[in-house]
């Protein structure tokens, strides 16, 4: 199930709205079919594994990281397949919660005698899926906010400078972290301030992740790098329902999407942002600032994992802090993350936490 | 070597302000002698190395960090007694600084016929006895900056709750780390805020390192922990020479020892309130806060090495920043660190950060 869990990985950034999971088929301790999503969300990753296995399926183990589904969308069901092909087992770690899968792809399974184990592996195969699930549950991404800072902190001097804090092996990390998710997100203020492509580079993908910047008033250079390049990588703009009507329809022009969402007390509300993200269909969001937005997004509750980069630097109180004011007055009203792990990247340290 | 550098490391802390040294004595590839600088700084390691080695030290070879004293001080000369002994063989790390032993104590050992091979581990000695070399070269003790942070980098919410960022794992290791520095400093400002006793607790030792407070005003809580407890575990506050007389009879007579130094612009030099605590013989200091001490540390060129302990909580930009301001408008400017270590303490990462 951990081979499958990893290979489910690398679908990651690439399959959504899909689940971006692994299959892997063994017969008498040998890994005969291994498969993930593909690209676009099809072939299914059952798909792949039994193609690879071909008549070897035949009685074998089929290790899933999601419940195969039982609909006919635009391919046929994989518990199909899986039955067709005549595995004798298959261990899935989680079930659907797509109520068209839910529970029918396991029934569909036992119902033609093939031997079932769930909850395998569920913990990782729910941090793995968690934006797939978190879509179907309550509507929403799953969130990564990333915050490269000073040893104190600071996430670019007083006067705005940010480049560069951390070193280019953590810079390279973060390229691999963007392709990994379905779009990279930051707030209008980083846009206008850092004129950011959000691109992943020098990684020897073809694949980019989508652009989001939130911003109400869509008041972006529209000579910028995202709106030179709207027309090839996309570029979706959360802007407010009251957003100028030229700038919607430059932006437009441009190859931008436009996703208005709800205002609260001028700014736009960082749920329904979240919630007009998963209606475009994206499951995993990668949030690299900035300060206000961070805030926002932590104060709705919002961030599933925390990514922090801490290099070697003192820049001192005038710097600009990686999170805006939150409104804590005690500790005990502060979100706590749990530390999943620390390590040294280059000349920095990288250390990754989730959502209690 | 390395056995000798940890032998030598027990002792830090408790020598000051002599060196803590480690020795090793060995022959026909056994360990036959161990020492370390005692509590006080006597006796010397390389004397417990050669008492444990006895007869055995004729023809063998001894591991000294640093260079053995030639000079008749409260005790006789390392050098004689290492030549007295019988040794073939000196290793030494470092040459001594102090300008009584410096090059002596290896010309005597040569002289004495015995073969002597230097600067091995020497970079790593250096680390080690930093606050002697410090001390003896500049006039200062090394300095070493702790902070316990939340994921944005604040030491505090901003009502001024501390208590607790970090876990109960974190905060242990920072009694051990306290334990091996010569003293604990504080500003004035943490020192009225949290009346901490900055002691060393639940270790299982019986030695405290001293306590230090940098108030120039001496404006600090007469009934706080550090006043009750100024006669049983050592006080040293700096404060300014125009701090009110009465204030400096009244610590004086509660046990503290002062020591005045010079101000600019309404602030203590930093520089000098450094120079004030080598005079005074300290050469470990650990400083635990706050911003605004750390900031003119900083700002001073004065920190050695960066302790960062980062909490997977998040307070917002209202929380008291780790380190003030410091006046930097860009990056090229900002001082810079090395990063040594980078782990897992409890639920919180550790990050040890050199001078570069």
């Amino acid at each position: 199930m951990t081979l499958a869990l990893s290979l489910g990985q690398r679908g990651q950034g690439r399959t959504w709205p899909n689940p971006a999971v692994g299959c892997v088929i063994v017969k008498e301790g040998r890994i005969i079919g291994r498969g993930w999503t593909q690209p676009g969300g099809r072939p299914h990753a059952e798909t792949q594994a039994l193609a690879q296995a071909g008549q070897g399926a035949y009685g074998a183990t089929a290790y899933v990281t999601l419940e195969p589904c039982a609909h006919h969308g635009q391919t046929p069901p994989c518990a199909e397949a899986l039955i067709t092909a005549g595995v004798a087992r298959v261990v899935v770690a989680l079930t659907d919660p797509d109520p068209r899968v839910s529970g029918k792809g396991l029934t569909m399974l036992r119902d033609a005698g093939i031997a079932i184990t769930t909850e395998v592996c569920a913990a990782r195969a729910r941090r793995d899926l968690l934006g797939f699930l978190l879509r179907n549950e309550v509507g929403r991404p799953a969130l990564t906010l990333k915050l490269a800072a000073s040893f104190d902190g600071r996430i670019a001097t007083g006067s705005g400078e940010s480049q560069w804090i951390t070193g280019p092996e953590a810079r390279r990390l973060v390229h691999a972290m963007r392709a990994s998710h379905d779009a990279v997100m930051v707030g209008g203020g980083t846009a206008r301030k850092d004129d950011p492509s959000l691109t992943v580079r020098d990684m020897g993908i073809s694949h980019q992740p989508a652009r989001v910047v939130i911003s109400r008033r869509l008041d972006l250079p529209l000579m910028g790098k995202l709106a030179r390049t709207a027309s090839d990588t996309p570029v979706i703009l959360c802007c407010g329902h009251d957003a100028d009507k030229t700038l919607m329809r430059t932006w437009t022009d441009l190859g931008a999407t436009l996703l208005p969402c709800a205002a609260t007390a001028g700014q736009l509300d960082a749920t329904d942002v979240m919630h007009q993200l998963a209606s475009h269909g994206l499951t995993r969001v990668f949030c690299e600032g900035g300060g206000a937005l961070a805030a926002s997004l932590i104060e709705a509750d919002l961030v599933d994992h925390l990514i922090g980069f801490t290099a070697g630097v003192v820049i001192g109180a005038e710097g600009r802090p990686g999170i805006g004011a939150l409104g804590i007055a005690n500790l005990s009203q502060a979100p706590r993350f749990d530390l999943r792990e620390t390590r040294t990247v280059g000349a920095d340290t990288l250390h990754v936490w989730d959502r209690l």
